[in-house]
């Protein structure tokens, strides 16, 4: 029954994404898609990473919550035009939602675009939104099984951050035990840790992004 | 197109549901659902929930996740029957799987069934598994505002439980401002902090929950 309810909403969803990347490609818009479990600092993250990138790009974020615009609100205090995509019970973002949220904004006068998805490690997996490349925030409070626990997301994205590093004194999070966890699932996959509260890290982050935003743009 | 799907899906699970509380009923088994975002600390809190209770009650586990069985070891190495729902991929654990699972244990020999649902602050929400009550695990690192994000699952359960409050010192969490959310969109649950690594607080949890079982049972 799954299978059959989720393969036309699934290729209704690429169709869409296809359509939002080939749009943010004609405007020269690198757009990055940051997955997490709620409360992996995916907000913090991403301010830290304008703060170090916004001489460099222009920026604007979306944000994606069941409920609420607080994650927005952030992001505007701090002088950057965000978006906030309520998905009013569902559970990740979708093509069509991002779709809306790039209609409100001006792309000609933009560079990068961040979409903050729906603090979940399990469902975004399957919904492309069209972005450019996705990214997972773990976090050490969470603990260093987590890979194990949901190895979909962690062997879709192209990097994983450890978030809150600036924590490791207090939790018991064994980074070289989570790090062979995801060399095994996503070889590829760099393992960056860091901390967005005292900046411990962030520079190798925005360094790999600026890499990766010139493959693309 | 959500809603023509989602309601023969929801009323099936529900018929289901029933099923598993009759049965569980019929032999007098209290079953608890705990929801919690990937890394809340479910499993250190059933473990230290074990200990204080296992001399009252016969007690077992069922553990939902995407992949792995590492929650059902830790459970095992208490010598605590555990079995282990895989769900490939599914974000919640449904009555259908929990039926199966129950079909597993010797409910003759059990008072209390502990059920860790697949960590997720979305999806398990609108999914009734046929427990006698349902309670979530927010923590201190996850940040103050999940209630204000993810206001379904709050509004849906019996209790509040915040893990993690020996790391009160480390994080930015404003246990107050928690709570008052909390009560606004669920007046009737209590809110109980404590730490299952410390043991602060259990007590106050684990008495409520003999109270709830003698409500039921």
């Amino acid at each position: 029954m799954t299978i059959e309810i989720n393969t036309p909403i699934l290729q209704f969803n690429d169709r869409l994404a296809a359509e939002n990347r080939s749009l943010l490609s004609t405007n020269r818009v690198f757009m990055l898609d940051v997955l997490a479990s709620p409360g992996a600092g995916k907000t913090s993250l991403i301010l830290a990473a304008i703060e170090a990138l916004r001489t460099t790009y222009r920026i604007a974020v979306i944000e994606g919550d069941v409920a609420s615009d607080v994650d927005a609100q952030r992001v505007k205090q701090a002088n950057i035009e965000a978006v906030q995509i309520n998905t009013n019970g569902a559970c990740h973002l979708e093509a069509a939602m991002v779709a809306r949220a790039l209609e409100a904004l001006d792309l000609a006068a933009l560079d990068l675009i961040i979409v903050e998805n729906v603090g979940n490690l399990v469902c975004p997996t399957e919904f492309d939104i069209g972005s450019n490349c996705r990214i997972v925030v773990a976090s050490v409070p969470e603990g260093d099984d987590k890979p194990l626990k949901y190895p979909a997301i962690f062997s879709i994205v192209e990097a994983v951050l450890v978030n809150k590093i600036d924590t490791l004194p207090v939790f018991d999070f064994d980074l070289r035990a989570f790090t062979d966890v995801i060399f095994g699932i996503n070889p590829t996959a760099p393992v960056m840790a860091l901390s967005a509260k005292t900046g411990e890290g962030l520079n190798v982050f925005t360094d790999w992004l600026v890499q990766r935003i010139n493959q693309d743009v």
